[in-house]
């Protein structure tokens, strides 16, 4: 779709300042741990990072795997000493009552509900202002990054709009050809997807590069390139999972952290999304490996941004969830007890080993090569029999039991679940999102913070 | 256990001000929303409501229960504008990892960290002082309120000691013979449990009443009775659920302002825990209806406690979960939906229906009666299949897979779930409660609001 086609949505200040929950004017975190001696500061950057699936038993599994069992008390996540409050995450479907991350990422990024599977466009398919581009209109510099195709729900639902998110190529090409004041809407772009931009109607990777991009495909690329405008893709379509992942390709901290040294140069500050994409592919998958694997590269992309914000003193930064996925419980079948251990002891996820097996490697030499622990026979036999049907879902599904069982996961659903997530934010203005909130409040409040409706109005 | 082997458990004041996790020293919520125009009031009375096993999946279930279709935006619940963060409930028990009810009010109790079925007594099997005591030391009325039996787990760990929860005889008899200054230390109780204090070998109701305690056993007495100290027994063990509930038993709301009405008499002040002891229950049972119908009768306790502090203006009240329960999900199979109609259209628990039906009634008639909703051939034979096993659990199980399977609601466990729960606080203080908490700093706080610790120290 094209940006003449944009159909404002106004926020007026009234309705910032009287949504239905009193929580967003609501609390003033410790002024240490949430960096508040900035609170009256003025907000230049935001730092938006969403842990795509991240309900709360994911943020609580992970602080249990990092525990370290030689001291008394629990460590703390990179995530926890900046707890907030939560967010509530129904989406205004028809049909639908649990949210896509389309509906949720458009509720964050517009400050509207809407369906399921809408790109930043509302229950009538028209397009709605994303806070990125209100950065963008304020002349700031601004950057999505995300471990999924960068064209997938939740960057798009921030820098694109579609009817649906199926429109990946479409939404590839919103990113070029979406101009605001004559220039390209997002700055930097960084994840997965090359099939999205290289292709045989169209090579946005040299479109890109024309109009000044750099673009880069590896790791050592990525850190050499010193464009302020890059375009990196570093996967067909998703990147590899954490621990699958090959030295060539960036994590999803070293995205991060390129992004921000980019981002940080432009004078009127920026605005960043990032998306740990595949904590909830591996929900989905109900892959405990996978999933605490994609946890840590989250965090790692969260600390990240808190360190920089630290230094910089006007960084707002805010993590949370667009929702929870699977019905993954800590502790199932009775059992009072949930073990890292196991899931610590894979090497890779279920999904590398099973695609290795599929490929016809042996069984035993793939489960005793990427998983440091003795298994018994029932469960190597388990996985042999999967083999057996040369069905690669099966053999995934075998290896994933092996974790599940021993560590008392729990998984209810192949899809999401409706229970409000946390809420994370540190900096000036973090205490705005502080208490219950709407998925459509962040919209609201950094709308609000970037000043864009004075303008929006005005136009 | 006698008082007199009471082994001191001391909390200077360093441990408060320096525990592991900063958000103890925690944000300063909405002051409107929290009663902090009382923010630098003096904490005169403290509320302490646990919703057993209340965790995310239900108070979000709850809310999309209440939610009226006919307004745009979702409802709040009583509990939803103080949110000021979530805690940690782990237990430190040798050979579990989540906790049970006792090991986690033990914690938030005492402020300790101990085993699982501990009652107010740390690893060592020592007794440890609670909140409750050091508020009776200090001269305050105290109270219990719970709807399971007064002596199980919950309120036990506040008001008596013991190495196991089992032992609820020497829990009630803890409630009388442990004395604090030469008075009884837990003015009001209020609950179930007949059977524990009117027994062969003794009868702790008579006991009570000769010291000057009321005693009353249905509502009608409850709400006649005008004594300061009064013993409240309303079933031989737990009570019923809401849905399944007489005329005759008062609900916990009823059972909460009774106690307010009589503790507030003290010029010194009160301690009240008031615990919904079955929202756990239920989830154990994987009985969503239950859930829902105990979430409700915790709701209105809670909002009760509330219109009391917003009038008092010197009264802290802090409500939240000492674990999850069942590895509840919104949302289950692959369904982007939860339905609360269903479960609405119950009008009593799974568990009645069963009794009824295993005691002979005829499964169509019961079903019929209590359940508003046309029922499948299908639904109505699987419940008659069960009925001819003439097992009581079949029979529940069966009627229960009607509102799992129509309200898309995903069950792992039979047991308790370890991740993090809502903790949410209003009135004086209640910055103090907010961001990750852990379980034991309910009681650091407590104690330090008190200032019980110098008195302890001095002795």
């Amino acid at each position: 779709m094209s940006i003449k086609n944009f159909k404002k949505k106004l926020f007026p200040f009234a309705v910032v300042s009287a949504i239905a929950f009193t929580s967003v004017a609501g609390a003033v975190p410790n002024a240490e741990a949430n960096g508040n001696e900035q609170t009256n500061g003025k907000v230049k950057n935001v730092i938006f990072l969403i842990g795509d699936g991240m309900g709360v038993s994911y943020t609580t599994a992970y602080r249990s795997m990092k525990d370290d069992p030689a001291t008394k008390l629990i460590e703390e996540t990179a995530f926890d000493p900046h707890l907030v409050g939560q967010q509530m995450t129904h989406p205004e479907d028809p049909d639908q009552n649990i949210t896509d991350s389309a509906s949720s990422a458009t509720a964050m990024a517009a400050g509207i509900k809407t369906y399921n599977n809408a790109i930043a466009v509302d229950n009538d398919e028209s397009e709605v202002e994303t806070v990125l581009e209100a950065a963008k209109e304020k002349g700031k510099a601004t950057g999505l990054v995300a471990t999924s195709e960068i064209t997938h729900a939740t960057p798009a639902s921030f820098g694109a709009h579609d009817i649906s998110r199926k429109n990946m190529n479409a939404i590839a090409d919103d990113y070029y050809d979406e101009l605001i004041n004559g220039e390209h809407k997002v700055d930097v772009l960084l994840g997965g997807g090359t099939s999205l931009f290289d292709r045989t109607d169209r090579d946005l990777t040299e479109e890109f590069q024309n109009d000044g991009y750099g673009y880069v495909t590896n790791k050592q690329e990525l850190l050499e390139n010193e464009d302020a405008q890059v375009l990196g893709l570093f996967a067909p379509a998703g990147m590899p999972k954490m621990i699958d992942r090959e030295d060539s390709a960036p994590s999803l901290e070293e995205m991060t952290k390129s992004a921000i040294d980019r981002l940080k140069q432009d004078k009127d500050g920026f605005f960043l999304m990032v998306e740990g994409s595949q904590v909830d592919w591996a929900g989905h998958d109900n892959d405990i490996v996978g999933a605490m694997s994609e946890m840590e590269d989250f965090e790692k992309a969260y600390a990240a941004a808190i360190e920089f914000a630290k230094k910089d003193k006007h960084t707002l930064v805010i993590a949370t969830a667009d929702h929870s996925t699977g019905g993954f419980s800590i502790g199932a079948d009775g059992i009072y007890n949930w073990f890292g251990e196991p899931i610590a002891a894979a090497k890779r996820t279920p999904d590398f080993m099973a695609s290795k097996i599929a490929e016809g490697a042996e069984v035993e030499e793939i489960l005793s090569q990427y998983i440091d622990l003795e298994l018994t026979d029932k469960e190597i036999s388990a996985v042999k029999v999967a083999a057996e049907t040369e069905n690669y879902g099966s053999i995934d599904n075998a290896i994933e039991e092996i974790f599940n069982k021993r560590s008392y996961t729990g998984w209810t659903t192949g899809g999401h679940t409706g229970e409000d997530v946390p809420v994370y934010a540190y900096g000036p203005s973090s205490e705005k999102f502080a208490g219950n909130l709407d998925n459509t409040d962040h919209a609201k409040i950094i709308f609000d913070l970037l000043k864009a409706k004075v303008e929006i109005n005005d136009k």
